[in-house]
C-alpha cells in the first residue's frame, strides 16, 4: 500500500540550494533536541498521552456522531457552525475535501452585522440548523451569535422541535453555553476536557461538521492514525516525519534566519486546511518572543501574486509544498483550439496536467533561488489524507514547541485583548 | 461631509508604545525620503501619469462597462470571472462587499480538476456566463479554463448566443485570448496597456464583475478620486497619508526590524480586500531582496488565532488595523438570555457593540504590548470606501518602492517558474 504522505527536506540542505541551505552541521544539532523530545513524547503518546492525536484510534464515538448528524440532516438543508479559531478551523477544513454535501454547512464566527444580515438573507431560517462549539462556553463571539440567532430560529421552528435542529459542543460542568442550552433544550455533546481548542479537530468539534458534509469520519480518524503508527514505529529521525519537520524549520530559524514558515498546498481544497495550521502553529508557537510566523499560501494561484516575493524578496522563509499527483486529471485542452490560439504546449493536456506541472516548477524554481523548501507529496487529496496531514502538523508543532521550552497548549496573551473588550462594553453599557 | 478614511500612525511611535516604536528622529529620515518621491510622483499623476489612479476621475467609459453587464445579467444567473491574480482579487474585493448580488459571480482561478468539477455540479450551465481576463493574453491558467468550459457552454447555450453570456478582457493585438474570441464571437474589452494587471481594478477589470454583483461603479471611481486628491493636496506628508504610511512603514522595517506587515480589517467584506492588497505590496516590493511580506488578518477571528504571535511572539511586524464605526449596529443581545447565561457585560448590547469593542481592545493591547500598529479609520464599509482604500494603498506602495529604488510596476522573477513550467509540460507531450 503507498504511503498516504512522504516528505522531502532535500531541497532546505545546502547541497541542493546552496548557501540559503541547511550544511548537515547546522542540522545535526537541532536532529539531536528534536530526536530527545519525540523520545519522551513517543513514550507518552504510547500511553494514552496527548489525547488529541490518541483519539485518532477511537472508533466507539463515531455512530453517536453520525447519529447526531443524521438528525440534523433530515431536518436541516443548511446548518451554521457558530464558533471561533479551533471551534471552527479544523471543521472547515474538513469540510473543504467534501465533493457533494448533504447539507450546506455554514461556519459563522465573527459578529459582524453585515455577515448576519447575508446570512438571514441567504437562507430559509426554518430549514436551517445550529451549531454551537466554544470549548470554555464563555465564548464572547460564539455567544453573541448563538443569543442574536436562536431566537428566530426558534420562532420559525417553534422551540419543540429545537433538539432537532441544534446542538452545543462544550465542556461539561456549569458554563453559559451550557445554561442557554438548558434553557432552550439543547442537546450537548462534551468537548474534551483534555484537548485544546485548536487541537480538537478529530473529536466531534470537527466531525460533527464534516459528518454534515457527508464526509466519511471514519476515514479521517483511519488516516490520522496511520499517520500516527507510521510516526510512533520510526526507529530514527529520518523515519518520523513530524520530528524530521521540527528541526528543519527550527534550523531553519536559527542558522538562516528564516522567520516565516510558507504553507503552500496545490490544491484549492486544501486552503482552509492551511488557515486551520496558521492557527495551530501560531497560537502554539508564538510565546516569549519565540516562533516564526506562518504564512499561508495557494498554488498555482499565489504564483501570481506571491511568488516574486518569495523567489527575489528577502531570504527569510522557509517553504512546505504539499503535492498530490495531477498528471492525466480533469478536462482536456482540445487541441484544435490550442493549436488555434498558438499555445502548442497545452494541447492536449488537461487542467491537472497543468497544475501538476506547475507544482514540480515552483519547488525546482525556489530551489534555483536558493530559497529552503520542503515537498510533501499526498497521495491523494481526500478525508484520510487530510486526517493523516493533520496529525503530522499537530505532532510536528509540538515536537518544535518543546524544543524551544514553551508550552504548546496555552494562548496567555490573546487574554488581555479579551478582558479590554470587556471592559470596554460595561463601560458603555 | 466626513472623510473616507483617516490614518493615525501615532501608535508606531516610541512616545506611544516604548521601544518597540519609532522616535522621531528614526522617523525623520524616511520621512524626507518619502516626501522628495512622493513630491516628484504627485507632479506625474497631476499631469496623468500613473494611469492606474488617474483613472478614477474618468466616467465617459462606465456607461458602456454598465451595459456589458446589465446585457450579462439578462441571460446569467452565474457568471464565473477566469483570471488570476491581479485579473481576479481586484473584482473580488469589490464583489465582496455587495449586499444582495443580482449575479452570482464566482472566481476560477486555478485548474484544479476538483474545482472544476465541484463548479460544473453546482451551476446551470445554461444560465451561466463567463468572462475571460488576462491582460498578456497568454496566461496559461486563464486559457486552459476558457478552453475546457467554454466549449461546454457553447454546447448548453447555442453558439450563435455567445455573445450573450461571454466577454474578454485583455490587450489590443494578437494573442492567444483575442484569437480564441474571435473564433468564438466573443466581444472583447480592451484591458489599458499602460495599467499592469495588479494595478487595473479601476478598470473593467475590477468595475466589469462588480457591475454584475450589483455594485455602484460610479461610487467605487468617486471614492477613488476623493482619496486621490486628499493625497495630492497635502502641503505636507502629514497630509498625505499614502506618502506617511510608506515612510512609517520603511522605517519600522529599517530601525526596528519589522520584516512583516500584518493588515487587519474588523469586517468580514474586507477580507478579499486584503488578499487584493497582498498581491499588490508583495509583487511590487519584493525585489532585490528589498521588501517586507504581507499578512492578511481579519479581525476579530483571528484573535483566536493569530494574536497570541502578534501579542508575544518575536517583535518583528508592523500592524494596520482597519476600523469601522460599529457601536449600536447589529442584531440586540436579548437582555434577559444574557442574565440567564451570566454574562451580563453582553447584555443589551449589539453584535457590532462587541466587533467595535474588540476593534479597539485589539489596537489597546498591541499598543500596550509595544507592537507598531496604525490605525485606519473608514467611515463605513461601502463600494466608495472602497475605492478610495485601493487607491491610498495603490499610492503607498508605489511610493514605498520607489524609496527602496525597486520597479513597482514589474515581476521579472515569476517569469522563471512559468518558463519550467512550459518546459515539463512538453516534455511529457
Amino acid at each position: 500500500m503507498p504511503e498516504l504522505y512522504t516528505q522531502d527536506v532535500n531541497g532546505c540542505m545546502a547541497d541542493t540550494i546552496g548557501d540559503g541551505g541547511l550544511t548537515t552541521d547546522a542540522l545535526s544539532g537541532a536532529r539531536a533536541v528534536a530526536w530527545d523530545v519525540w523520545h519522551a513524547m513517543r513514550d507518552d503518546i504510547a500511553e494514552g498521552g496527548f489525547p488529541a492525536v490518541s483519539i485518532a484510534s477511537q472508533v466507539d464515538d463515531l455512530v453517536a456522531i453520525q447519529d447526531v448528524a443524521e438528525n440534523l440532516m433530515a431536518h436541516c438543508d443548511t446548518v451554521a457552525v457558530l464558533g471561533v479559531g479551533g471551534s471552527s478551523l479544523g471543521a472547515e477544513a474538513l469540510c473543504a475535501v467534501a465533493l457533494t454535501p448533504p447539507v450546506d454547512v455554514r461556519f459563522l464566527n465573527n459578529p459582524d452585522p453585515d455577515t448576519l444580515a447575508r446570512f438571514r438573507a441567504s437562507v430559509d431560517l426554518s430549514r436551517t440548523g445550529m451549531i454551537m462549539v466554544s470549548k470554555s462556553g464563555g465564548t464572547a463571539e460564539t455567544l453573541t451569535l448563538a443569543m442574536t440567532l436562536m431566537p428566530d430560529l426558534m420562532t420559525q421552528r417553534g422551540s419543540d422541535a429545537v433538539a432537532d435542529y441544534a446542538v452545543a459542543i462544550t465542556e461539561p460542568g456549569g458554563n453559559p453555553i451550557q445554561r442557554l442550552a438548558a434553557r432552550w433544550n439543547v442537546p450537548v455533546i462534551d468537548h474534551p476536557t483534555d484537548i485544546g481548542g485548536r487541537y480538537a479537530v478529530l473529536s466531534a468539534v470537527g466531525l460533527l461538521p464534516a459528518a454534515l458534509a457527508g464526509i466519511d469520519i471514519a476515514s479521517v480518524r483511519a488516516g490520522a492514525a496511520e499517520a500516527l503508527e507510521a510516526n510512533l514505529s520510526g526507529e530514527d529521525i529520518d523515519a518520523v516525519p513530524a520530528a524530521l519537520g521540527a528541526a528543519v524549520s527550527l534550523a531553519l530559524l536559527q542558522s538562516q534566519g528564516a522567520k516565516m514558515s510558507v504553507l503552500m498546498p496545490y490544491a484549492d481544497a486544501l486552503a482552509p486546511f492551511v488557515r486551520w495550521h496558521r492557527q495551530l502553529w501560531a497560537e502554539s508557537i508564538g510565546k516569549n518572543g519565540h516562533g516564526t510566523t506562518p504564512i499561508d499560501a495557494l498554488g498555482s494561484v499565489d504564483q501570481h501574486s506571491q511568488l516574486q516575493l518569495y523567489l527575489d524578496g528577502p531570504d527569510d522563509k522557509m517553504f512546505t509544498i504539499i503535492t498530490q499527483p495531477l498528471a492525466g486529471r480533469g478536462d482536456l485542452v482540445p487541441p484544435d483550439l490550442a493549436a488555434h490560439a498558438g499555445i502548442e504546449f497545452l494541447a492536449g493536456h488537461t487542467t491537472g496536467d497543468l497544475l501538476g506541472a506547475e507544482q514540480d516548477a515552483t519547488i525546482d524554481s525556489l530551489c534555483a533561488h536558493g530559497r529552503p523548501v520542503r515537498r510533501i507529496d499526498v497521495a491523494r487529496i481526500d478525508p484520510t489524507a487530510l486526517g493523516a496531514l493533520m496529525v503530522h502538523f499537530m505532532l510536528e508543532t509540538v515536537t518544535a514547541c518543546f524544543m524551544l521550552g514553551v508550552d504548546p497548549f496555552d494562548q496567555p496573551a490573546v487574554d488581555d485583548g479579551k478582558e479590554r473588550a470587556r471592559a470596554l462594553l460595561m463601560e458603555t453599557k
